[in-house]
């Protein structure tokens, strides 16, 4: 049996579907092609499965497309990486083929203005609060959100020199993203606390745009000593 | 000229005396002694002179105690390292006398219950909020947020393996916090945004709890890239 200290145990992700709704912008995308090339097999959904379909051959490594519903009910794990304005209406219609699953929120209520960017009040407290509200029956797990979708994107670069933070109330559920995570070279998944916690988390990337500005460049987040 | 894009210049900060209210705590003693172990000269402040005084004398170093006013008085850069529940009504008592100073706030407003700790809410969105409108003529800076009291306390640990995030309007003022904290070893001081942006980075030692909590660990933050 696993202790809640503990360190986690191992765990084989190699053969879960992974589903990325919001699959065609660049978080999505990025995540996507890093996960295919890991070796996990990948679906990219969207709101049309034309767009999906060219997205996911553009990606290219067996990815493959379909719309969101089809993208949900494929996958074994499933990431949201939609913008925050739709994150809500898109997760209250996937409510069912979301039941029983690993759904992993990255998404980062944020706002800008002349002064860079900051965090936006979300009622739940957290994106990742607002999902587990709006789908009871799923796992949700918070994860990836502070990954340069730039440096996801770049093919040059081989290895992403970050830790991913993995939040969620289900221990087998933050288990398996933190494996999932430590497939991409470079990173390393490492739990981050409770859904309650999520906020400051996803608003931390207001914090580390503020450094690619001053410092031009992507900064990412490691934790020492774990 | 330094403009706003630019790498910080090297800032001279050794003539600076640091006063640490709330010197007696946990943390503003280990901020004390480490940072007159640097060199600096600091006076720890205390509601009660005689107990700064004690403090003062175990910490050794040259460290010298004073009550809260006097220490205010008497420094150039000052740490508010008190409790959150006492942080207001302090910083509204020492208005006069930190008029044109660099205030460091490092004070986390956290709760606690059986699942850890969480962000408490705080009307002016965090604690460095707080004292840059009760302190309209200082200069407030957020750091220091993240570094465990434990490991600068230990005095068989030489070397502090975390970056400290640095927050503040103030170009020249985060500046002078940056160079300070670059003085303990194994320390970097790295600009992390605006006070807007700071309630994230205090809530965010919830979530160091948590992997401290998980791991057996003093869990610290480095950022990658810069």
């Amino acid at each position: 049996m696993t202790q809640s200290n503990e360190q986690p145990q191992p765990v084989q992700v190699d053969d879960l579907v992974v589903g990325v709704l919001g699959g065609t912008g660049e978080q999505g995308r990025g995540l996507a092609v890093r996960l295919a090339v890991a070796g996990q097999r990948v679906v990219i959904g969207s709101r049309a499965a034309d767009r999906a379909a060219t997205a996911a051959a553009e990606v290219g490594h067996g990815v493959t497309g379909s719309d969101n519903s089809g993208c949900a009910a494929a996958a074994d794990v499933v990431i949201v990486a939609v913008p925050w304005a739709g994150h809500g209406e898109l997760l209250a219609s996937l409510r069912e083929e979301l039941v029983g699953k690993v759904v992993i929120d990255c998404v980062n209520p944020l706002g800008f203005d002349k002064q860079g960017a900051f965090a936006l009040p979300v009622p739940e407290g957290s994106a990742a609060q607002q999902a587990a509200s709006l789908l009871p029956d799923s796992r949700v797990v918070a994860a990836f959100h502070h990954v340069s979708a730039v440096l996801l994107l770049d093919a040059a670069i081989e290895s992403i020199d970050t830790d991913v933070l993995v939040l969620g109330e289900d221990r087998e559920a933050t288990d398996i993203v933190q494996a999932l995570a430590s497939r991409i070279p470079g990173m390393r998944g490492v739990y981050g606390g409770r859904l309650r916690n999520a906020h400051q988390v996803e608003a931390f990337t207001a914090n580390l745009i503020s450094m690619n500005r001053r410092y031009k460049a992507h900064a990412g987040v490691r934790i020492t000593d774990v």
